[in-house]
């Protein structure tokens, strides 16, 4: 057989295969939202919300308000393109005609960069409550340059506006993208208050019901999580992830489950703890100490019992 | 010193440092493949297999046959080269002249379209897996969109079946691409049955000769691996880690180790349990509850032991 | 209002918005650096330093030595230009003038090009480690084309010798660069000896005063780590991280924190130990074994001692 007669016998046998009527087997059954667009967005809103630090080169030619303007009408162009063709995913709109669509597309863009101001006034909060964490931070130019907490907490503070908004998708697609790029995997539905802190980050999972209030640090590997959800597509949009209050600081690796679970005020969550049930206020919950077992080659194994934690309260960072 | 003779200095030096003989000194003892064109057929691969999403914009311009017919062609020149690259990695092929491995490259990469099939029906088990187990997902489409679970297992599910025919280097160069960009590190060498679902994913490590059944569920921060390995090169091609039988569901954090590790059918691994030995069928197995210290301050620490897991059985999502 | 007047609208709001005097509000109080023009220069020195592996296409028209010195060249212009920009954020030097700062980068730059034999040494002995360490290695180019550990301290090293000429901003742009592409964070700041090696590697963190020998093993999800940073930006430059002697091997989840924390010489330490005090020479440590609770169904749930790790070891790979 001539490499043309395989291409052609391959290709046979994939629309074949196309016809078996499976969910991979739609072709088109309408346009998908573009990544790419969506990525390209959220570049363009980073440097509107942060001005002086995303800049592009254009930024050297003109005046701030062309440039911001320009940016502005370029996202609000290209946003009204991609939620008009997620609203279709939205129950009920279906098979809403397209132009009823794009006027609703319209109306949550235009609302959307009403929230922006909001989102600048709780971004600053963040970058502060970064670089005070964090004894590792020399400026904060090197925060918003390079620390991925900072960068997935923006997404986040993005796409959950477009997620208040009703927005589907799109907000998902944006911390993903930020999941991708950081290991920090921030559900668009998630509520969190100001001067949040994350750091290094990777492995961090908050599911799509968990509330945080505000001054709260969380460190790399920690879960706010759902007990089983082997109820799956049942549990859908109930409170399924905890509460965390203010002034919470959660150490890494700790996992903290179930959406009544309630960590009370000014609390601290040790390294590795594993959290099924409410913390009260002000308390200080450390998992005890690991019994560790030491062996020397040769000689018997021996346990050492290492000290009861102290004042000293030791957390991973 | 002007800075070309500085440039003229640190040349020199760099040459005379490459001249020593070590491994990083080798230049071009023969081609790499190319990191690059691998991703970019991997990309394309997507679309073959899920003609309905990731569209490239050929595709409004063309019929589906001749658009397809277009990418299995593109593929086929692509993939042929870079195998016909990495099969001078085989053993006993090293001396092998160039157009008898061309031959064998032809013939792997028609072996593996023909392999086509069965990946997309394994897909689309997967997908509804996905789905079934996920509460936040809104539909189908997210997940194939969004979700880096879903990204990780079809990326394997192609490298795999590289990896069943010989291909070396190219399957861990597509493995490693998806564990760069979500954190979900599968060996080409794993093998997986049907409807395999991760979620969330970041900090999964699933090692090369694992076997995992049809129907199993993992969440993030588990490991299926080693013990120990300090034998190093000594234990290549042994089997070293586990076995997973079907309907496993494998809570964050668990890990699993040993080649001779069994998890029997149905079986429920609690999150963070670390399971070095055979798990009977239908076991839940989940660690016994920490002991947590809490301290209020001044107050005296008091231990709390909270109560002993019961049926609602705690797992972290 | 139309769409033109809804632009002006927001960006006046927007422009009123940075007029709020915040952090965040400052508008290009001076040139920040550039991410990819850095991530570019980090691509080149890799083909610098592995000339065989990295190539580029120009590879094939020039010889050796042109090759090079074009590629050095480039890397001088592009990383004094960079440095020029960074040096504003050393303290003491906000006000020098550009020409000065410039002269600084360019002795700074050349300094940095005297390291390259250095690294290149090291680099040689982390290749050797990376391939005796993991019986999943098939060859030592598959560890340079593909393992997320060796890109992690190849680019740390390049990080850490700008680090020790006192460059700011750039080491960490360039090892979060990493962090992002392997879910490895391993601070500039960070002292490694010789053969290196990282498996798996998502979830590894190594903070900024870690030391670590030579001959050390680190597996997926280690934290070398500090205690408690409540104190913030108060405990800036302390020794706040743990030291490793030579010959140390660290499974997975394993955290090690404190300043003051020793780890001796040949010790292992097993999978999810939490190390917050020394660990002697040739001990090997691990965790008592979890008391793990099985249920089966109706069955009460009976509680099953796993046996006490013995020779064998067990540590997560």
């Amino acid at each position: 057989m001539s490499i043309e007669q395989k291409i052609n016998r391959i290709t046979d046998n994939l629309l074949a295969d196309y016809e078996k009527g499976r969910t991979i087997d739609a072709i088109k059954h309408f346009e998908h939202p573009d990544k790419e667009s969506i990525v390209a967005i959220l570049g363009k809103l980073r440097t509107i919300i942060l001005p002086g630090y995303y800049e592009n080169t254009d930024h050297k030619f003109y005046t701030v308000r062309s440039n911001i303007s320009i940016l502005v009408e370029d996202v609000i162009y290209n946003l009204i393109k991609q939620i008009t063709i997620v609203l279709k995913y939205v129950p009920g709109l279906e098979n809403e005609d397209s132009s009823a669509l794009k006027d609703r597309a319209e109306k949550i863009t235009f609302d959307f960069f009403d929230t922006l101001p909001k989102i600048r006034e709780y971004i600053e909060t963040d970058l502060e409550a970064s670089y005070e964490g964090d004894p590792a931070a020399y400026n904060k130019d090197e925060i918003i340059c390079t620390y991925p907490g900072f960068f997935a907490i923006l997404t986040y503070r993005i796409a959950h506006e477009l997620f208040l908004l009703g927005v589907p998708l799109i907000p998902r697609i944006m911390t993903e993208h930020a999941h991708s790029l950081t290991g920090i995997d921030i559900h668009p539905g998630t509520t969190i208050g100001k001067y949040f802190f994350i750091d290094h980050g990777t492995g961090i999972v908050i599911g799509e019901t968990t509330v945080i209030g505000s001054n709260v640090r969380v460190y790399q590997g920690v879960t706010l999580g759902a007990l089983s959800t082997r109820g799956g597509q049942k549990l859908k949009s109930k409170k399924r992830h905890p509460t965390i209050m203010d002034n919470v600081t959660i150490y890494s690796g700790a996992s903290i489950l179930g959406g009544e679970t309630v960590i009370g005020r000014n609390a601290v969550i040790g390294g590795n703890a594993f959290i099924t049930s409410s913390v009260p206020d002000d308390a200080k919950v450390s998992v005890k100490s690991q019994e560790l077992v030491y062996n020397y080659g040769s000689k018997k194994a021996e346990e050492l019992k290492p000290a009861e934690p102290d004042d000293a309260w030791f957390y991973v960072i």
